[in-house]
């Protein structure tokens, strides 16, 4: 099974939703990626279709924002 | 394991991320709730802090509002 990718960076948002999101599914089949500390993979990200954090794109290519914790655009600087 | 209960309102958004949802998490700990076509719920659902749908309450009692696809106001006309 293909995994997914759970972006975030690190606010007190995205880490509840991270702790919900691998709580419900199987860890093994999610990347996780912080995109404060890791910025050359925020390009990848907006290619798929995430605008903010958290986010959780699935195997098929969806995009799940899941609550807001910050837009893209903000983890630019 | 307690049940997650997906709330939704038969909207396209809705249904994708159901689809998303049950693809991920295994179904089995998943309520599926129709807003739109069971009113009765909406309360309950607002109690447990839903203010959009699709979300996604995690047995532990958290929220995760997942996109957008309407205001649960918009579902008590």
């Amino acid at each position: 099974m293909a995994k997914s990718i759970f972006y975030h960076a690190g606010c007190p948002v995205c880490v509840s939703a991270e702790n919900d999101i691998l709580n419900l599914v199987n860890p093994n089949n999610v990347e996780v990626v912080h995109l404060g500390e890791n910025k050359a993979r925020i390009k990848e990200a907006e290619s798929a279709g995430v605008n903010s954090v958290p986010a959780l794109l699935t195997p098929n290519g969806n995009v799940l924002h899941i609550n807001f914790g910050a837009s893209l655009d903000a983890l630019k600087n």
